[in-house]
């Protein structure tokens, strides 16, 4: 399959591509505004994946190009460049593609980190007010540390919480979600549901802040 | 010491009454705005409590006397009622008290269960406009599942999120916590951080809706 990272250059989109360029066979294609830069950063991702044993797939290309080639475009973008992003990709996408939206909104002040949602209720359904109607849109990955998920060396145990309205398309993620080691997949239910999604993050923040030993903290749902 | 939980004949109040009832020295004041059946559900706890060796040290009184026999005040009422309850035994706390916040507000629609703050910001944060000055609010215990704490023969395995802008009284209530067995208490930040804590709730219930064997399901943060 095909799995494009808009703003694959970020923290969560490398953490991303990483694994699943070492774990899977699937074809991962990083995107940037700046297609050079997407260029250099799957150099680097194939210099980190070779250092493994690993094989990798990756290439780099602009965002529109990126989300041209591939079935499954992840909006790994800062939460708020989501929705102009998937504006800037939608004439490329059509039916049999999937939006996945792992990006949440917050902000901080001297008590520490809180959810902050955007006007459509959440970072998922922003995206989704402006995908193509054929497009479903997914959200899952928000509750997983990008430096976890990057440092290779660390063995993953967390759950990845995925909601969305299109049945098929959440089965797909679900199983891109598995596809990394150490990765259990849960269904939260439509995409109604994903603001105490979202809001999961910052209380990691916030746990990893005030807390000894649980910095890049995941969840576990037993 | 001392622990009144108001609204101690409802679910979560039961739970965590019979948890340190069995696995403290603690004395567990279960409150009800009706005397008498607090004093029923007392008795009932005292019966389950009897039949796993335990000593049972619970009494049941009126909301009021419960409050005023305690230093740790559980508002473990529905959360409708939590700020209505706060005030009518504002007059029997005073310094050295602690109330503690379990409650979560929510709504359920055809999707599931979702957050839905009082205008406070959170239940703690509305408990703290009308608790006394003296008498610090500790948020904690929202994510724990009410039939897996009532059902002593399960064993608990689960993370409990204490927020709060009293440390003297944040750590009081983080013992109280682990005092439980198969409890660990996290720090979550000042009181002003509760709003990520409790959206967990409905998130824990729409995988229970969701998700085969997650029935109860708890929260562990690894």
């Amino acid at each position: 399959m095909e799995i494009a990272l808009l703003g694959g250059t970020g923290d969560i989109g490398e953490g991303l591509a990483l694994r699943w360029a070492r774990d899977t066979d699937h074809s991962i294609i990083i995107g940037s505004r700046d297609s050079d830069r997407a260029e250099r950063k799957a150099n680097e991702y194939r210099s980190v994946l070779k250092e493994t044993g690993a094989t990798p797939n990756v290439a780099g290309y602009g965002n529109e190009t990126a989300a041209e080639f591939a079935e499954v475009v992840v909006v790994s973008v800062p939460p708020e460049y989501a929705s102009s992003t998937v504006e800037s990709v939608a004439p490329v996408l059509g039916e049999g593609d999937i939006l996945v939206s792992p990006a949440v909104r917050m902000t901080r002040d001297a008590a520490g980190f809180h959810y902050d949602p955007p006007e459509a209720g959440t970072v998922a359904e922003a995206i989704d007010d402006v995908a193509p109607v054929d497009v479903p849109v997914v959200s899952a990955f928000q509750n997983l540390a990008a430096g976890a998920l990057s440092d290779l060396d660390n063995d993953l145990e967390a759950d990845v919480i995925v909601t969305g309205d299109d049945g098929e398309a959440k089965r797909t993620v679900e199983a891109l979600a598995e596809d990394i080691d150490g990765l259990r997949a849960l269904d939260g239910g439509p995409l109604a549901n994903t603001g105490v999604v979202e809001s999961l993050t910052p209380l990691l923040i916030n746990l990893a802040m005030n807390n000894d030993g649980m910095h890049d903290v995941g969840v576990r749902f037993e």
